[in-house]
This record gives structure tokens, C-alpha cells and sequence, in this order.
């Protein structure tokens, strides 16, 4: 910092795709404070040193940064200031703040830069201090990229291409720069798995009207590939150009660009007379909208992941003292058992007990529990395949129960069935429809502090955008059919038990009437319910009919395909509730 | 235009305050085109003229414009060009456009100014061309100003004062001008009558940190009320003044502007050194926010309107072949019957049969419906008490139904009680809940056009944000302890039928529990829901809990003000159904 004659320096927690997981190689703040969550920002001055993360981190915080002498802030409580306002109070008048722009998003950075100039502050984002002085950081990672087959894919890498290309003939903008790595494996029909459990590389693409530049481990890319690209109008360029590309843009250029999923760096290479359109990535609603084929796969998949989820699952009744990593690893073995399975989608939450009550709990082999033959076990989990990406949670009973859980368990899939089975008039979002999932937990004073669920990519990010469902108002992408999400209502009670029953649905018409175009949600899901735990007094005639109605389903769906002790099992577990 | 050298001429539909109700004076789009719609703007050139209005006024603006050489623009429908963008493509760069800038929004014309001055055109906003040549144009209505007794308002000038001036520091506004009748006749505690059924004075307010000038007719306040205003640090000034004193502030001063509030002719004379703070006027949340007092008089009148509904609908039943107007002539003269009710807080909706499927029909003399025994008839109406303002929606069976007008009224009462009955936690918005009304609709592919409901003014205008429900993502004011709201779903088929049941309600607390904080609605609407339309079987045993405990409370609030029959009657009606 001196050498660099920076009083500041910030090292965000962030990939220059600024992606949900981060490889190795971006861990930086980890690096530099020991504290391992998933959100977190270091500042460094040159006598002191502060952490700001949210509230999901504070006792972990705490714990870890214990004697490194970096001091804890508790992002967005009472009293704590935002980083900008503290640096503005803490530094002269003249200093310049240093932090790696490649880990910061553009917005952030724009918003930082504009607030410290007026506090005559200078921030540069093109100051990496860190890896001269982490001797062992793990190397970026390219790892070989392979064609998603448009079977899978359903769409030509140029019917999309020239679909993002209207697009932005409506802006006006001359290119588009594309930074996020699922939007670029979604357009380019690619995959890599330089990311653990997301299938996607490293890369960049620039859009303009006629050809497009590519930014990636052009060695990891086979002659094949190279020569299908180039057929689209494709050419490929280097991975680290990206920036020199952008720099040397002719002059008075339009550019598009997310300013929140493009880094700092990147937009501090274009010119001042390159003109910036900014708005949401052109490629998130396409993306978002699955075709006939994905859809296809799609549900294809999910009675193979439904099979595995049975296997499992009678396994686990068979198995009730196992450990939370053990079962975790059984299902692995069951779901990676069938070849189309690549990976799992994301870690699996094996959680007994209390534990479950921490919504993103992961067991340790060195620190985890032992279930017991009592009590409620959850498991969320998934599978990367290339027909579609899956994402479940059930919630078990695995021997008696309290009077709480049973309740809070009923009223769980109340709200699960109540969303689900709604019919809704087009144009609504997933805030004008959130309350349907909350409303049984609600009346009985429970809240979830989560959303009630998130759109999911086909072969690609578990979670995925523009729509979800929450309460924000920020939840304002329309649903349209096509569209995949989760539907997951819990409860979450610390040190007593955590529930959480989660469906993946696709949005499908119901209905045209005078009135207008009515939509529905049809489950990808294919799995049994436990009945066990329900107090069957709760459930009103029609959610009873719709559970029923469902296992019904699951039942002609996964049976074809089970060993006659199986069926029997299921059949038993898919058993009508009256 | 040719002496004041214009191309064009826009004559809006707006008051200088942009009040949802005009005076007289203030309609001169109504004067130039013929067109009485509420919503619309007249577009004149050299040889051509245009009238933009939105889908409500489609036919009726079709009708009253034939024959006057105005074209019909119907706004928002495909092909349709918005005004400006039509002004752009038919004028030759250099012109200049024309309007009185009093009957516009700031908002409007700085965006209009924007997109004309990329064209090389000229907005100016200080051109009233109607003056001269609508030669017998209603005077500007100045009534007396009288106080809104504290004993009514429950907070005193000084304290709101206080409130307003602590939010002005925290946006680091000088001053801050108020326009809207509304917040200003809050503000001060006083009230007027310059519009129909809304009890406000035309005024400005310039606030600062210390003193207040408030811009009224000065004649007609009396002297006591001057000194008040005068030791609370108020300044008056001719209404007329206040654009001179907005070019009069000092250099560099900031100030505080809601632009969709503020009229652009104001605007226009801020010095291009005073510095603009723009956003959601500051008086809206206090304003919408009722204190005790405010809502212990509510409930009080609520009772009042409820008794006087009751008398109303009884005489109804024993008069089935009234005219629509004969009947709103009958509630009005029950309701002012009680000495506290000073006005009607609108016209009265009262429509029998395929009239009530117009959602704003209002029945005239020359040209109304005579009701039948048989079918149903719809009456929205309210009054303006010191204690409160009501508005409250009933159908009402005259006879025998069809099954599909009972199901259609059968499904907007589970509306109704579904969204009132809810418990939400602290944080919802309108938007989020506003789906619990129509739900039970949309399961029977019905919709209808509008919100849900809307904020109520307290002695003020009917409609008052910024609370609301509606599916749109700008219903997102958080729904809040002490704010008064309708929900009013309905069921509007055209030349068949049309139902709404309109209850207020306040937002109170439910309970507090480790998941935060739940709120519920308690209804102030004291009066029968007719059950003789009902379809029981509809109904979950909730709905019907709810509708007879309801029932209960009205007929214990309202029946101890009743004659022995009116009293049987009501009893009747509020008898509890199985």
C-alpha cells in the first residue's frame, strides 16, 4: 500500500463474473482475514483493519476473526457505518483508496467513486496487491469446454445470437458486453466446470451486430467447436483481452452493459467517448423462458432424479442412525448411480435436528450429527444433468414427533400447495404472489427470512434469475410460461427444528377468458411427500385433494422403473390422505 | 398560436395542483373538444387536432368527438403514438409547443422538454391561450377556509410542522413547496370547499426550517385563524404570489419538490442556481399514518354511515322500482339527515343490472335505469364527516338471480373476507397482498381492471396514497399501523351484471412473535353484507366465521340507534348463516 501510495485498500469477496460461487483462486478475503463466509469486504488502512459482512455471518465472523486484530462491522445494523462513510471520516482529504476492480461490480464501484470525489477521494480499481504477496494462490482455472448439444438445448447458438442482436438494435447499442458466465454458456451452447457444481467457464463474449468476440481458454476449446463458432459469426480471442478489446472500441461506440453483473475493471477500460447503455442483461429473459426440448429433458430428468430421491429415501428409513454426512453421501452415490448425472447441483444440506434449523447448514465429516430414530431430518440437495438441473427438499420424520413439529410441518406444505396450485392472471410477479406460500405460517405468527423460491438454470447455475418469489418489490419479473422455479415455504426454529419442503414447477397455461390469459404451475418435482408428520385437521378439503392428486402422480411416474420392494414402498408413501 | 408564434398547443385536464377532482375553471380541455372524460389532453396544431385519452374513455370520447375534426388517440394501444413522440414527427425542427405549464406535472414537462429539445423543439410552459377566448370560463372558486378543530385532527399544526421540517434536514432540503390540496389542508388543519366533495382551499406551502408561508386567499380566512397560523411561525401571502416567491429564493437555496405533485409552471421559476431534491412528497407518510384520534372519530362516523346505509337499504327493499338516481337522491338525504355528515365524498354510484358492469357509471337524471325486482343493484357512495370521510360498496339482491350472478357474488365476498382476514407480517406491500382478494376470482378465470383499493383521506379526498393494493409493483408503500384503506373486489361483466363489496379497513398490530411483528385489518365499514345472493357451498368455514362474526359487530354497534323495525330488519340481514 505504501509503495503504492494507497491509504486504503478493499478486497471484496468476488469473481470477475461476479458469480454466485467463487473459485479458489477469488478467495482473497478469505485469504487475508481467515473468515470463510460467502459475503464479506476487507478494508485495510495502514494501522487498522475492518470486516463489514450481514447478518447471516455475524457469529462465524466473530469467531474467526478472533485475535487477527480485524475488526468485526455488522453490515446494515444500527450504528454501523457503510464502508464509503467510514472510509470518507476516516481518511484525508487527497488519498486514494486501491482495490482489485476485477472483484467489485461496475454499479458498486460507480456508486464508491462518485461519493468519494466528493469527499476528494480517489478510488483506482486496478490495483491487485494481493497476489505478489500470496505465494500459494491457487491458479485461475480453465478447464476443457464442450458443446451443449442443441438436443438439450433446443435452440441454435444463432437463433440466439440473433435474438440478442434485435435486442439490441431496440437500445440502440452498437455491442454488448456479456460478463456473466452462465449467460454466456446459455448463448454460446457451452459448457466447462470451472466453477464447483455450476457447469460453466471462464469468459467473456462482445456482442456486436454482425460478429462476435469470444474471451476464453482458447487451448480448452477443440477444432470441432473453434470451426462451429466461427460458422456463427464467432471468433475467439484470449481470455485476459477482454479488457484491451474494450479499450480499443471505435470511437463514439454505443456499448451495452449490466452494470451489476460487469465488473469495475472492465468498464474502466472504455473510452469516455464510448457511449454506455446500461439496463438488465438482454440475455436474462431468454434465458430464462425454457423451450419445448430443454422442458422435455427437463422433466425426463426429474423422475430420474425422483428415483434417486426414493432410493435414498427408503434407504434413509432403513438407516436412521447414520450420520448427516453419510446420508449426504448416499445420495450422492444413489443420484451419480444413473450416467446422466454429472454432478450435484450444489452441496447437499444434510441436517438433523436443530441443525436444520440453519437455512444454509452443510455437516462436516469432523462436525456433524447423528440422526436418531426421532424427530425431523432435511435434505436439500440436486443433480447437474445435462437434460436440466435439479433442486429438492424433504423434510423426514424419522420416529416421533412433538406436537410443534407436526404442526409447523402441516402448515409448511400448506404453503407449499397453496402456491402451487394457484392460478394467476398474467402479468403477475413473484412479489404479487409470494404471500400465497407465507399466508399458513403467517396466521400462525412464522415467518421464513428467505424467499419463497428462485428461477433455476437448465444445465447450468442452481439459482438463476430474473424471477423468484419473495416479498420485495424487487421480485417484479413477470412469470411467464417457460419459466422454472422453486417453490420451498419452511420453518425455521433455532435450537429446536428446521422444515423446509421444496418443489421445482414450471409456469404452463391454465386458461383464456374474457378476462385475459390465466397461467398455473406445473411440478417438475418428482418425489414423495412424507404424510407422516401431518396433522391431516389442518389441511383444508382442496390441499388434500392436490397432495393426493400429486402422489398420485409420482407414483404412475417413478413405479415403471423401481424393483417390486420399491413400488411397495412407494406405494405405501404415495398412499391417499383422508 | 400564430400571434404567440406556436406550432402547437396542448391543453391537459389538470388543476395547478394536479387534484384528482377539477373545478369548473380548470376543465379547459372539456371547453376546447367537447369531451367530459376526466383523463385527457387535446393537442392542437395550425390545421389539425388531436385527443389522447386512455381506454376507460375509448367510446365515450368517440361519441362526444364526432362531427368537431378532433382525431381520437387512443393512449397505450398498439400503433398509437404517445404525444410528444407525434409532436416530434409533425413539427419542423425550431418550433416552439405551448401550454399552460399550471396544467401539467414538473414531472411531465421536464420529460416532455427533454425528448422535444432532442428535436430541436421548444417547450414553453408559460402560455395560456384559453383565458382570453373562453370568454364565459368559470371564475377560480376561492370559499371560505375554516379549522380543522385539533379535537378532529388529533396532532396540532406545530407538531406536524416540527415533523415535516425533521424530514426536510435529513434530505438537506432549505425549503420545501407543497401543492397538493390534500397535504396542505393536513398540514395546516384546516379545510375549505373549492372542490366538489373534497373539503380543500387552493393554496401553496413554502416551508422552511423556521418559518412557513402559505399561499391562500388571504380574504377569506378569518382573523383568528391568522393569529394561530401567524404564533406557529406561518406567513400568508396571496395565492397568486407563490411563483414569485419560488424566483425570489436566495441563491443556491436547496429545495424539495415532489414532481409529480408540482405543477411544471412553478417549476420553471426556479432559478437555475437553486438546487432541486426530488421525491415522494414528504407529508404523504404522516398524512397516511391516522392517529388515535383521527380513527376513535372514524369509527365513530363509520357507525353514523352505517346507520344511515341501513335506513337506505331497507327503504331499497320496500322500493324495488325506484329510478338509480331516485335512489342516490334517497341515501343522500338519509345520510346528510345526521347533522355531522357535511357532504356526499363523491358522486354516487348507483347502478341496477348491466349498469353496474361500468365500474365509474354515474346515473343522470334524463338518462337512468329504473330498478326491478329481480337482479342485482350496486351503490358506491360515502360522505365527508369532520370525524372521517367513508366510502362503501353494496350489491344488493332486488329479487330472483341467475346461478352465475350468485357464484360471481359468492366469489367476490370470499374476496372480500380472504384479504381482510389475513395476517401479514411488518414489510408487506399492497402488491404483495392484493392476490388474497382476487384469487378466489381468478380460480374461476375472472379478473378485474383496477386495484383492489386505496388509501382514505381523513375529512380529505376518498382517495389517498400512498398506500393501495393493486398487482402493480408501484403499490409498494408498506402497509402500516394507523392507515386506512378499501378493499373492494368486484365482478364486472359487460351487458350482464356488476358486483363489488367495499369495505375500509385500518391496519392494526395481530401479535408479536420471535418471527417479528403481524398486522391484520379491522373493519371500520359498519353495515350488512347482503347474504341472500350467496352460494354457501363456495365458502370455506373460515369465510363463513368471519361473514357472521361480522355480522355480529354490526348489528352490536348499529342496532342500539335503531327503531324496533329497523332494528328487526337488521337482524334479519345479520342473522348468521350455516
Amino acid at each position: 500500500m505504501t509503495a503504492h501510495n494507497v491509504a486504503a485498500y478493499l478486497v471484496p469477496t468476488a469473481d470477475p463474473h461476479l458469480s454466485e460461487y467463487v473459485a479458489d483462486h477469488w478467495k482473497t478475503g478469505r485469504w487475508a482475514s481467515g473468515f470463510t463466509g460467502s459475503a464479506g469486504t476487507l478494508v485495510l488502512l495502514a494501522d487498522q483493519a475492518g470486516l463489514w459482512t450481514d447478518g447471516r455471518y455475524f457469529i462465524q465472523a466473530e469467531q474467526e476473526l478472533t485475535g487477527s486484530g480485524i475488526d468485526l462491522f455488522k453490515w446494515k445494523m444500527p450504528g454501523v457505518p457503510e464502508i464509503a462513510d467510514w472510509l470518507c471520516a476516516q481518511l484525508p482529504a487527497g488519498s486514494t483508496i486501491g482495490v482489485d476492480g476485477r472483484q467489485l461490480s461496475a454499479d458498486q464501484g460507480r456508486r464508491w467513486q462518485q461519493q468519494f470525489e466528493e469527499h476528494e477521494l480517489t478510488l483506482r480499481g486496478d490495483l491487485d496487491l494481493i497476489t505478489p504477496i500470496w505465494i500459494d494462490r491457487p491458479a485461475l482455472t480453465f478447464n476443457p469446454i464442450r458443446q451443449h448439444n442443441v438436443h438439450f438445448a433446443g435452440k441454435t447458438v444463432a437463433e440466439k445470437l440473433t435474438e440478442i442482436q434485435q435486442e439490441m438494435a431496440k437500445k440502440k447499442a452498437d455491442c454488448y458486453l456479456i460478463s456473466s458466465l452462465y449467460d454466456i454458456a446459455w448463448l454460446f451452447n457451452l459448457r466447462g466446470s470451472d466453477i464447483t457444481h455450476c457447469p460453466v467457464f471462464n469468459g467473456y463474449a462482445l456482442i456486436e451486430s454482425q460478429r462476435t468476440k469470444l474471451f476464453l481458454a482458447t487451448d480448452q476449446v477443440s477444432t470441432e467447436i473453434k470451426q462451429a463458432l466461427e460458422q456463427d459469426g464467432i471468433d475467439l480471442f484470449p481470455y485476459e483481452t477482454c479488457s484491451d478489446a474494450l479499450s480499443s472500441l471505435p470511437p463514439e461506440s454505443t456499448i451495452f452493459v449490466d452494470l451489476q453483473r460487469t465488473n469495475f475493471f472492465l468498464t474502466e477500460h472504455l473510452s469516455h467517448q464510448t457511449r454506455l447503455i446500461t439496463g438488465k442483461e438482454l440475455t436474462a429473459r431468454p434465458k430464462a423462458l425454457k423451450n419445448e426440448t430443454q422442458l422435455k429433458h427437463w422433466h425426463r430428468i426429474s423422475i430420474l432424479d425422483g428415483i434417486a430421491m426414493v432410493r435414498f429415501l427408503k434407504w434413509l428409513e432403513e438407516n436412521r442412525t447414520v450420520t448427516e454426512c453419510e446420508a449426504a453421501d448416499q445420495l450422492e452415490r444413489v443420484r451419480r448411480s444413473h450416467p446422466e448425472c454429472l454432478d450435484l447441483s450444489f452441496s447437499s444440506i444434510s441436517a438433523y435436528g436443530p441443525n436444520a434449523a440453519m437455512m444454509h447448514y452443510s455437516p462436516r465429516p469432523t462436525a456433524c450429527a447423528t440422526l436418531q430414530p426421532r424427530g425431523l431430518y432435511l435434505i436439500d440437495s440436486g443433480g447437474q444433468y445435462e437434460g436440466g438441473t435439479t433442486d429438492i427438499t424433504r423434510t423426514w420424520a424419522l420416529g416421533p414427533l412433538s406436537n410443534e413439529e407436526k404442526t409447523d410441518y402441516t402448515l409448511t406444505l400448506k404453503g407449499l400447495i397453496q402456491l402451487s396450485a394457484c392460478r394467476f392472471l398474467k402479468g403477475a410477479t413473484g412479489a404479487n404472489l409470494d404471500v400465497l406460500a407465507r399466508q399458513p405460517l403467517w396466521e400462525a405468527g412464522i415467518d421464513y427470512k428467505c424467499g419463497t423460491g428462485h428461477g433455476v438454470g437448465h444445465f447450468l447455475n442452481v439459482h438463476e434469475g430474473p424471477q423468484n418469489f419473495s416479498q420485495s418489490m424487487k421480485s417484479d419479473a413477470e412469470l411467464e410460461p417457460g419459466m422454472v422455479i422453486t417453490i420451498e415455504p419452511g420453518v425455521y426454529k433455532q435450537g429446536r427444528h428446521g422444515i423446509r419442503l421444496e418443489n421445482m414447477v414450471e409456469v404452463v397455461e391454465h386458461q383464456q377468458t374474457e378476462s385475459g390469459t390465466f397461467y398455473t404451475f406445473k411440478p417438475l418435482t418428482c418425489c414423495p411427500i412424507d404424510t407422516a408428520p401431518l396433522k391431516i385437521e389442518l389441511l383444508a378439503p382442496r390441499d388434500i385433494d392436490y397432495l393426493n392428486a400429486y402422489h398420485q402422480q409420482v407414483f404412475n411416474l417413478l413405479s415403471p422403473h423401481l424393483t417390486p420392494t420399491e413400488k411397495d414402498w412407494l406405494a405405501r408413501k404415495t398412499a391417499a390422505i383422508h
